[in-house]
């Protein structure tokens, strides 16, 4: 049974991509381009009634949201390519916090960002410098707190790369690349070192062929 | 050894509480107040550097984030008490799921309702007419999902009381008894089954005899 992926330009999508890349799990895709409103389809909202990517479709079983995506993936293949879940409840309960940490501390201010500087211009948004003011200094303050944890650890959840670390991959490249905060990963050694180890896994090298939606290009 | 929870009167915390209850595990509290500032002592940050709460202590382990916590508790109390997470892959996918739409989809728009309609009048916050206006109709989007999904489901993950319908309770009481929102519930007949379903548990009806923050006094 082939899975089935859902929307595979979009950074919320790329996360599911690298972990089934991690997995060895061969997958298809469908495309489906917000900025064209095919996510209003009502096809679509059968299968994600908030409009949003990804979904996945794995034989008849239908998931949604990202993060849940990863954890159901990471537990029913958990004896298949790379454990990404830690192998005691203890280490387990580890990368569920950083994976939360990613979702509640880190994502908000890294996609306000995102969409303010990234897409804003390509949707007639003006960038706002107070709103990216405010967003930089929570998103430092975020990595402030990485930075003394990767101080300790090689991976955030520990010393091995787990679900919380490959979730930050496709905020983080977009926040480089397109809106060229690099400064904000190289200036902290240890983050540095983490971005470097965990973006030039095969698995990322390889999501970053997918074409970006229409709309930047 | 008995579990140790930081900061119960806060109502991230008030999850964890329900969920330890729900499993029947013995716990003590350690009150940390924000609004005096108690999560900024350095002793408090070395357990939760982002000075938030809840933090858990069991026995030498330490854990935060509300619902990386709720994740670690049922798996490690799996057999005991209410199970909260699911019998198979599949159903612990729709607990995920439906976790992860509460994280991501409802608390933002209740959280911002909540701050400023609650708490902001004691932070000499003056409420903001437009940011009320513009989080409930977002939150009534969530809610009309949610109205459909429960019309053909007993509980948010399926047939069964999960970590999903749970870690709605906490911020759901907030709206109705604090924001006075009753009506967004009680409009929407299956969610408004499903409240009462919910917030009658008797781990609920322990978790409200919890003092509220000093500050509401």
């Amino acid at each position: 049974m082939v899975l089935t992926v859902y929307g595979p330009s979009f950074a919320s999508t790329k996360r599911v991509i690298a972990c089934l890349l991690e997995k060895g799990i061969e997958y298809s895709v469908v495309p489906v381009d917000i900025f064209k409103g095919e996510n209003n389809d009502p096809a679509y909202r059968q299968l994600q009634p908030f409009g949003k990517v990804p979904v996945i479709r794995d034989g008849d079983y239908v998931l949604f949201e990202s993060r849940a995506i990863l954890r159901y993936i990471a537990e029913k293949y958990k004896s298949q390519g790379t454990d990404l879940y830690g192998n005691t409840i203890e280490a387990r309960g580890q990368v569920e916090q950083w994976l939360e940490v990613e979702a509640q501390n880190f994502h908000p201010p890294a996609y306000a960002l995102v969409l303010d500087v990234m897409f804003g211009p390509k949707l007639g948004i003006v960038p706002d410098p107070k709103l990216i003011k405010e967003n930089e200094e929570k998103l430092g303050k975020v990595l402030d707190v990485y930075e003394e944890r990767l101080s300790r650890n090689k991976y955030l959840a520990g010393d091995f790369f787990s679900l919380a670390d490959l979730s930050h991959l496709p905020f983080t490249e977009y926040l480089i690349s397109f809106v060229k905060k690099k400064e904000m990963i190289s200036s902290r050694p240890h983050v540095s070192a983490w971005w470097d180890d965990i973006s030039s896994r095969p698995s990322w090298r390889e999501v970053l062929k997918i074409p970006l939606p229409d709309i930047l290009n």
